[in-house]
Protein backbone atom coordinates (compact mmCIF):
# COMPACT_ATOMS: atom_id res chain seq x y z
CA UNK A 1 0.00 0.00 0.00
CA UNK A 2 1.05 3.56 -0.58
CA UNK A 3 3.24 4.85 2.24
CA UNK A 4 2.71 7.95 4.37
CA UNK A 5 6.07 9.73 4.29
CA UNK A 6 6.96 12.63 6.53
CA UNK A 7 9.99 14.85 6.37
CA UNK A 8 10.61 18.01 8.33
CA UNK A 9 13.38 20.31 9.56
CA UNK A 10 13.93 20.62 13.30
CA UNK A 11 16.31 22.56 15.51
CA UNK A 12 18.58 21.07 18.19
CA UNK A 13 15.99 22.07 20.77
CA UNK A 14 13.26 20.27 18.84
CA UNK A 15 11.35 23.12 17.21
CA UNK A 16 9.89 23.01 13.69
CA UNK A 17 8.92 26.67 13.77
CA UNK A 18 10.07 29.62 15.83
CA UNK A 19 8.01 31.70 18.25
CA UNK A 20 5.39 34.29 17.22
CA UNK A 21 4.21 32.84 13.89
CA UNK A 22 2.46 35.47 11.77
CA UNK A 23 1.83 36.39 8.14
CA UNK A 24 5.08 38.31 8.30
CA UNK A 25 6.95 35.38 9.90
CA UNK A 26 5.05 32.27 8.76
CA UNK A 27 7.75 30.05 10.24
CA UNK A 28 8.04 32.11 13.41
CA UNK A 29 10.91 34.36 14.45
CA UNK A 30 14.13 32.68 13.31
CA UNK A 31 12.22 29.79 11.77
CA UNK A 32 13.45 30.44 8.25
CA UNK A 33 16.91 29.49 9.50
CA UNK A 34 15.66 25.89 9.62
CA UNK A 35 15.31 25.91 5.83
CA UNK A 36 18.51 27.61 4.70
CA UNK A 37 20.11 24.21 4.06
CA UNK A 38 17.45 23.32 1.48
CA UNK A 39 16.96 26.73 -0.13
CA UNK A 40 20.61 26.79 -1.16
CA UNK A 41 20.30 23.46 -2.99
CA UNK A 42 19.88 23.30 -6.76
CA UNK A 43 17.56 20.32 -6.14
CA UNK A 44 15.14 22.63 -4.31
CA UNK A 45 15.64 25.77 -6.40
CA UNK A 46 14.87 24.22 -9.79
CA UNK A 47 11.28 23.12 -8.95
CA UNK A 48 10.72 26.55 -7.38
CA UNK A 49 11.89 28.25 -10.60
CA UNK A 50 15.04 29.64 -9.00
CA UNK A 51 18.41 29.51 -10.67
CA UNK A 52 21.68 28.15 -9.38
CA UNK A 53 22.31 26.41 -6.12
CA UNK A 54 24.59 23.82 -4.59
CA UNK A 55 24.94 20.09 -4.99
CA UNK A 56 26.05 18.44 -1.75
CA UNK A 57 25.33 15.49 0.58
CA UNK A 58 21.74 16.69 1.02
CA UNK A 59 20.92 16.64 -2.70
CA UNK A 60 19.98 12.97 -2.83
CA UNK A 61 17.88 13.30 0.28
CA UNK A 62 15.83 16.14 -1.22
CA UNK A 63 15.43 14.35 -4.55
CA UNK A 64 14.27 11.21 -2.75
CA UNK A 65 11.75 13.18 -0.67
CA UNK A 66 9.84 14.41 -3.73
CA UNK A 67 10.04 11.18 -5.73
CA UNK A 68 6.92 9.03 -6.10
CA UNK A 69 4.64 11.40 -4.18
CA UNK A 70 1.06 11.51 -5.47
CA UNK A 71 -0.65 13.59 -2.78
CA UNK A 72 0.18 15.78 0.23
CA UNK A 73 -1.45 16.25 3.64
CA UNK A 74 -0.90 19.36 5.75
CA UNK A 75 -2.35 21.04 8.81
CA UNK A 76 -4.43 24.21 8.66
CA UNK A 77 -1.69 26.24 10.30
CA UNK A 78 0.76 25.27 7.56
CA UNK A 79 -1.76 26.19 4.83
CA UNK A 80 -2.07 29.51 6.65
CA UNK A 81 -4.60 32.29 6.75
CA UNK A 82 -6.30 33.74 9.81
CA UNK A 83 -7.40 31.11 12.34
CA UNK A 84 -11.06 30.16 12.61
CA UNK A 85 -13.69 29.96 9.86
CA UNK A 86 -12.59 30.86 6.33
CA UNK A 87 -13.26 34.47 5.34
CA UNK A 88 -15.03 34.49 1.94
CA UNK A 89 -14.40 38.21 1.50
CA UNK A 90 -10.62 37.82 1.70
CA UNK A 91 -9.97 34.30 0.48
CA UNK A 92 -6.63 32.82 1.56
CA UNK A 93 -5.27 30.44 -1.06
CA UNK A 94 -2.03 29.38 0.62
CA UNK A 95 1.51 30.72 0.65
CA UNK A 96 2.52 29.41 -2.74
CA UNK A 97 0.96 31.70 -5.36
CA UNK A 98 -1.11 30.72 -8.40
CA UNK A 99 1.06 27.74 -9.37
CA UNK A 100 2.15 25.98 -6.17
CA UNK A 101 5.08 23.56 -6.30
CA UNK A 102 3.02 20.50 -5.33
CA UNK A 103 1.45 19.65 -8.74
CA UNK A 104 -0.84 17.08 -7.13
CA UNK A 105 -3.84 17.03 -4.76
CA UNK A 106 -3.23 18.50 -1.30
CA UNK A 107 -5.47 17.72 1.69
CA UNK A 108 -5.70 20.34 4.44
CA UNK A 109 -6.81 19.27 7.95
CA UNK A 110 -9.26 21.83 9.31
CA UNK A 111 -12.40 22.07 11.42
CA UNK A 112 -13.90 24.63 9.06
CA UNK A 113 -15.55 23.45 5.82
CA UNK A 114 -14.59 25.09 2.55
CA UNK A 115 -15.04 24.11 -1.11
CA UNK A 116 -12.17 22.46 -2.92
CA UNK A 117 -9.71 24.96 -4.41
CA UNK A 118 -8.15 24.32 -7.84
CA UNK A 119 -4.96 26.20 -8.70
CA UNK A 120 -2.61 26.00 -11.68
CA UNK A 121 -0.17 23.24 -12.50
CA UNK A 122 -2.23 20.35 -11.14
CA UNK A 123 -2.34 21.51 -7.51
CA UNK A 124 -5.69 21.38 -5.71
CA UNK A 125 -6.50 21.94 -2.04
CA UNK A 126 -9.22 19.81 -0.46
CA UNK A 127 -10.32 20.84 3.04
CA UNK A 128 -10.95 17.78 5.21
CA UNK A 129 -13.04 18.27 8.33
CA UNK A 130 -13.49 14.67 9.49
CA UNK A 131 -10.07 13.87 10.88
CA UNK A 132 -6.64 12.50 10.08
CA UNK A 133 -7.72 9.00 9.01
CA UNK A 134 -10.29 10.37 6.59
CA UNK A 135 -7.68 12.72 5.14
CA UNK A 136 -5.21 9.87 4.75
CA UNK A 137 -7.83 7.72 3.02
CA UNK A 138 -8.69 10.51 0.58
CA UNK A 139 -5.02 11.28 -0.05
CA UNK A 140 -4.23 7.60 -0.70
CA UNK A 141 -7.01 7.36 -3.29
CA UNK A 142 -5.91 10.61 -4.92
CA UNK A 143 -2.28 9.45 -5.04
CA UNK A 144 -3.24 6.53 -7.34
CA UNK A 145 -0.63 4.11 -6.08
CA UNK A 146 2.07 6.65 -5.32
CA UNK A 147 3.00 7.63 -1.76
CA UNK A 148 1.48 10.39 0.36
CA UNK A 149 3.62 13.18 1.82
CA UNK A 150 2.84 14.55 5.27
CA UNK A 151 4.11 18.11 5.00
CA UNK A 152 3.49 19.23 8.60
CA UNK A 153 3.20 21.25 10.71
CA UNK A 154 3.91 20.01 14.19
CA UNK A 155 0.31 19.46 15.31
CA UNK A 156 -0.62 17.44 12.23
CA UNK A 157 2.55 15.40 12.58
CA UNK A 158 1.88 14.69 16.27
CA UNK A 159 -1.56 13.31 15.43
CA UNK A 160 -0.27 10.99 12.70
CA UNK A 161 2.71 9.87 14.82
CA UNK A 162 0.54 9.10 17.84
CA UNK A 163 -1.87 7.15 15.62
CA UNK A 164 1.04 5.06 14.30
CA UNK A 165 0.19 6.02 10.71
CA UNK A 166 3.59 7.33 9.58
CA UNK A 167 5.51 4.77 7.48
CA UNK A 168 8.67 6.79 6.90
CA UNK A 169 10.04 9.83 8.70
CA UNK A 170 13.09 11.89 7.84
CA UNK A 171 14.24 14.57 10.25
CA UNK A 172 16.51 17.30 8.95
CA UNK A 173 18.34 18.30 12.11
CA UNK A 174 19.68 21.85 11.89
CA UNK A 175 22.46 22.74 14.36
CA UNK A 176 20.80 25.80 15.82
CA UNK A 177 18.53 26.74 18.72
CA UNK A 178 15.19 28.54 18.29
CA UNK A 179 14.44 28.87 22.02
CA UNK A 180 10.67 28.80 21.50
CA UNK A 181 7.94 27.99 19.01
CA UNK A 182 6.33 24.71 17.97
CA UNK A 183 7.97 21.53 19.22
CA UNK A 184 7.66 18.64 16.81
CA UNK A 185 7.39 15.90 19.43
CA UNK A 186 5.19 17.63 22.03
CA UNK A 187 2.83 14.99 23.35
CA UNK A 188 4.47 12.18 21.36
CA UNK A 189 5.49 9.51 23.86
CA UNK A 190 7.57 7.26 21.63
CA UNK A 191 8.44 6.59 18.02
CA UNK A 192 6.00 3.70 17.82
CA UNK A 193 7.37 1.26 15.30
CA UNK A 194 9.66 3.79 13.61
CA UNK A 195 13.31 2.76 13.78
CA UNK A 196 16.43 4.57 12.55
CA UNK A 197 17.78 3.23 9.26
CA UNK A 198 20.05 5.90 7.79
CA UNK A 199 21.98 9.01 8.80
CA UNK A 200 23.45 11.39 6.25
CA UNK A 201 25.57 14.30 7.48
CA UNK A 202 26.05 17.48 5.49
CA UNK A 203 27.97 20.48 6.83
CA UNK A 204 24.81 22.40 7.72
CA UNK A 205 22.24 19.67 8.44
CA UNK A 206 22.00 16.01 9.45
CA UNK A 207 19.35 13.80 7.88
CA UNK A 208 17.94 11.06 10.12
CA UNK A 209 15.69 8.55 8.36
CA UNK A 210 13.27 6.20 10.12
CA UNK A 211 11.00 3.49 8.74
CA UNK A 212 8.18 1.57 10.36
CA UNK A 213 8.49 -2.15 10.94
CA UNK A 214 10.88 -4.81 12.15
CA UNK A 215 14.53 -4.70 11.03
CA UNK B 1 44.07 28.47 28.05
CA UNK B 2 42.58 25.18 29.08
CA UNK B 3 39.24 24.58 27.36
CA UNK B 4 35.89 23.80 28.95
CA UNK B 5 34.62 20.77 27.04
CA UNK B 6 31.09 19.46 27.34
CA UNK B 7 29.67 16.26 25.94
CA UNK B 8 26.29 14.77 26.63
CA UNK B 9 23.71 12.35 25.24
CA UNK B 10 20.32 13.75 24.23
CA UNK B 11 17.14 12.29 22.78
CA UNK B 12 15.39 13.46 19.62
CA UNK B 13 13.02 15.44 21.82
CA UNK B 14 15.94 17.14 23.57
CA UNK B 15 16.06 15.37 26.93
CA UNK B 16 19.27 14.42 28.76
CA UNK B 17 17.40 12.46 31.42
CA UNK B 18 13.97 10.88 31.54
CA UNK B 19 11.10 11.76 33.87
CA UNK B 20 10.95 10.84 37.58
CA UNK B 21 14.66 10.79 38.46
CA UNK B 22 15.31 8.83 41.68
CA UNK B 23 17.98 6.72 43.37
CA UNK B 24 16.43 3.75 41.57
CA UNK B 25 16.38 5.59 38.21
CA UNK B 26 19.20 8.17 38.45
CA UNK B 27 18.76 8.99 34.76
CA UNK B 28 14.96 9.02 34.99
CA UNK B 29 12.56 6.50 33.51
CA UNK B 30 13.98 5.38 30.17
CA UNK B 31 17.04 7.60 30.61
CA UNK B 32 19.52 4.73 30.54
CA UNK B 33 18.50 4.19 26.91
CA UNK B 34 20.45 7.37 26.13
CA UNK B 35 23.67 5.63 27.14
CA UNK B 36 23.33 2.21 25.51
CA UNK B 37 25.44 3.37 22.56
CA UNK B 38 28.42 4.08 24.85
CA UNK B 39 28.04 1.18 27.29
CA UNK B 40 28.43 -1.29 24.46
CA UNK B 41 31.74 0.22 23.36
CA UNK B 42 35.06 -1.34 24.34
CA UNK B 43 36.39 2.22 24.68
CA UNK B 44 33.94 2.84 27.54
CA UNK B 45 33.98 -0.64 29.10
CA UNK B 46 37.74 -0.88 29.62
CA UNK B 47 38.08 2.18 31.91
CA UNK B 48 35.02 0.93 33.81
CA UNK B 49 36.68 -2.47 34.31
CA UNK B 50 34.21 -4.26 32.07
CA UNK B 51 35.26 -6.81 29.46
CA UNK B 52 34.50 -6.94 25.78
CA UNK B 53 32.58 -4.42 23.76
CA UNK B 54 32.36 -3.08 20.24
CA UNK B 55 34.60 -0.93 18.13
CA UNK B 56 32.60 1.27 15.74
CA UNK B 57 32.26 4.85 14.42
CA UNK B 58 31.74 6.12 17.98
CA UNK B 59 35.00 4.71 19.34
CA UNK B 60 37.16 7.64 18.30
CA UNK B 61 34.62 10.12 19.66
CA UNK B 62 34.66 8.48 23.10
CA UNK B 63 38.45 8.23 23.16
CA UNK B 64 38.72 11.90 22.21
CA UNK B 65 36.26 12.93 24.93
CA UNK B 66 38.44 11.54 27.74
CA UNK B 67 41.79 12.63 26.32
CA UNK B 68 43.64 15.56 27.93
CA UNK B 69 41.05 16.11 30.69
CA UNK B 70 42.54 17.27 34.01
CA UNK B 71 39.39 18.10 36.00
CA UNK B 72 35.62 17.68 35.84
CA UNK B 73 32.70 19.94 36.81
CA UNK B 74 29.22 18.58 37.53
CA UNK B 75 25.95 19.73 39.03
CA UNK B 76 24.69 18.58 42.40
CA UNK B 77 21.89 16.60 40.82
CA UNK B 78 24.40 14.59 38.80
CA UNK B 79 26.53 13.91 41.88
CA UNK B 80 23.32 12.71 43.50
CA UNK B 81 22.10 12.18 47.03
CA UNK B 82 18.98 13.63 48.60
CA UNK B 83 18.37 17.29 47.74
CA UNK B 84 19.10 19.97 50.28
CA UNK B 85 21.87 20.12 52.91
CA UNK B 86 24.23 17.14 53.11
CA UNK B 87 23.24 14.52 55.68
CA UNK B 88 26.32 13.74 57.83
CA UNK B 89 24.68 10.63 59.25
CA UNK B 90 24.23 9.00 55.82
CA UNK B 91 27.02 10.47 53.72
CA UNK B 92 26.44 10.27 49.96
CA UNK B 93 29.73 9.85 48.10
CA UNK B 94 28.46 9.72 44.51
CA UNK B 95 27.26 6.96 42.21
CA UNK B 96 30.68 5.60 41.33
CA UNK B 97 31.92 3.54 44.32
CA UNK B 98 35.25 3.78 46.13
CA UNK B 99 37.33 4.18 42.98
CA UNK B 100 35.41 6.42 40.56
CA UNK B 101 36.42 6.47 36.90
CA UNK B 102 37.47 10.15 36.89
CA UNK B 103 40.99 9.82 38.43
CA UNK B 104 41.27 13.59 38.74
CA UNK B 105 39.68 16.42 40.78
CA UNK B 106 35.91 16.83 40.37
CA UNK B 107 34.08 20.06 41.29
CA UNK B 108 30.43 19.78 42.31
CA UNK B 109 28.18 22.84 42.04
CA UNK B 110 26.01 23.08 45.16
CA UNK B 111 24.50 25.63 47.51
CA UNK B 112 25.36 23.46 50.53
CA UNK B 113 28.92 23.52 51.92
CA UNK B 114 30.67 20.23 52.56
CA UNK B 115 34.32 19.29 53.12
CA UNK B 116 36.35 18.00 50.21
CA UNK B 117 35.98 14.25 49.69
CA UNK B 118 39.00 12.14 48.69
CA UNK B 119 38.35 8.75 47.12
CA UNK B 120 40.67 6.14 45.61
CA UNK B 121 42.48 6.34 42.31
CA UNK B 122 43.12 10.07 42.32
CA UNK B 123 39.46 11.18 42.32
CA UNK B 124 38.43 13.94 44.73
CA UNK B 125 35.15 15.83 45.01
CA UNK B 126 35.27 19.52 45.92
CA UNK B 127 31.93 21.16 46.72
CA UNK B 128 31.79 24.67 45.29
CA UNK B 129 29.18 27.03 46.71
CA UNK B 130 30.13 30.32 45.05
CA UNK B 131 28.95 29.76 41.50
CA UNK B 132 29.90 28.48 38.07
CA UNK B 133 32.77 30.90 37.40
CA UNK B 134 34.44 30.10 40.72
CA UNK B 135 34.08 26.38 39.98
CA UNK B 136 35.59 26.84 36.54
CA UNK B 137 38.51 28.81 37.98
CA UNK B 138 39.21 26.12 40.58
CA UNK B 139 38.87 23.36 37.99
CA UNK B 140 41.23 25.12 35.57
CA UNK B 141 43.88 25.44 38.27
CA UNK B 142 43.44 21.81 39.32
CA UNK B 143 43.67 20.64 35.68
CA UNK B 144 47.26 21.98 35.47
CA UNK B 145 47.13 22.92 31.82
CA UNK B 146 44.83 20.13 30.67
CA UNK B 147 41.20 20.77 29.72
CA UNK B 148 38.15 20.76 32.00
CA UNK B 149 35.20 18.46 31.33
CA UNK B 150 31.67 19.67 32.03
CA UNK B 151 29.88 16.42 32.83
CA UNK B 152 26.33 17.78 33.23
CA UNK B 153 23.54 17.62 34.08
CA UNK B 154 21.19 19.87 32.22
CA UNK B 155 20.97 22.71 34.75
CA UNK B 156 24.74 23.02 35.09
CA UNK B 157 25.11 22.93 31.32
CA UNK B 158 22.47 25.64 30.83
CA UNK B 159 24.33 27.95 33.19
CA UNK B 160 27.67 27.49 31.44
CA UNK B 161 26.11 27.76 27.96
CA UNK B 162 24.24 30.95 28.83
CA UNK B 163 27.43 32.44 30.28
CA UNK B 164 29.27 31.68 27.03
CA UNK B 165 31.91 29.67 28.91
CA UNK B 166 31.73 26.41 26.93
CA UNK B 167 34.60 26.09 24.42
CA UNK B 168 33.62 22.75 22.88
CA UNK B 169 30.34 20.86 22.91
CA UNK B 170 29.60 17.41 21.54
CA UNK B 171 26.02 16.19 21.48
CA UNK B 172 25.39 12.47 21.19
CA UNK B 173 21.97 12.41 19.57
CA UNK B 174 20.15 9.17 20.26
CA UNK B 175 17.25 8.36 17.89
CA UNK B 176 14.63 7.86 20.58
CA UNK B 177 11.98 9.87 22.43
CA UNK B 178 11.82 10.17 26.22
CA UNK B 179 8.61 12.21 26.33
CA UNK B 180 9.57 13.99 29.54
CA UNK B 181 12.42 14.72 31.94
CA UNK B 182 15.21 17.27 31.83
CA UNK B 183 15.63 19.25 28.62
CA UNK B 184 19.21 20.17 27.85
CA UNK B 185 18.46 23.51 26.21
CA UNK B 186 15.66 24.79 28.45
CA UNK B 187 16.23 28.51 28.85
CA UNK B 188 19.17 28.57 26.42
CA UNK B 189 18.33 31.13 23.75
CA UNK B 190 21.12 30.43 21.28
CA UNK B 191 24.41 28.62 20.88
CA UNK B 192 26.39 31.78 21.52
CA UNK B 193 29.62 31.47 19.60
CA UNK B 194 29.43 27.68 19.25
CA UNK B 195 29.36 26.56 15.63
CA UNK B 196 29.07 23.06 14.15
CA UNK B 197 32.36 21.60 12.96
CA UNK B 198 31.91 17.83 12.67
CA UNK B 199 29.18 15.20 12.43
CA UNK B 200 29.89 11.50 12.88
CA UNK B 201 27.06 9.02 12.33
CA UNK B 202 27.02 5.58 13.91
CA UNK B 203 24.07 3.21 13.54
CA UNK B 204 22.72 3.99 17.02
CA UNK B 205 23.86 7.57 17.66
CA UNK B 206 24.95 10.72 15.83
CA UNK B 207 27.77 12.84 17.24
CA UNK B 208 27.51 16.59 16.61
CA UNK B 209 30.58 18.60 17.57
CA UNK B 210 30.64 22.38 18.08
CA UNK B 211 33.51 24.73 18.90
CA UNK B 212 33.53 28.33 20.00
CA UNK B 213 34.95 31.01 17.78
CA UNK B 214 35.05 32.19 14.19
CA UNK B 215 35.52 29.63 11.37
Amino acid sequence: MAKLRFNISISLDGYTAGPEQSKKDPLGVGGEGLHEWVVRLAAWRAPHNLEGGEVNESTGVVEESVTNIGATIMGRNMFGGSPGPWDDRKPWNGWWGKNPPFHHPVFVLTRHPRPRLELEGGTSFTFVTDGIEAALGQARRAARGKDVSLAGGAKAAQQYLNAGLVDEMELHLVPTLLGGGERLFDGVKDLGGLRPVRTIAAADVTHLKFVRGAP
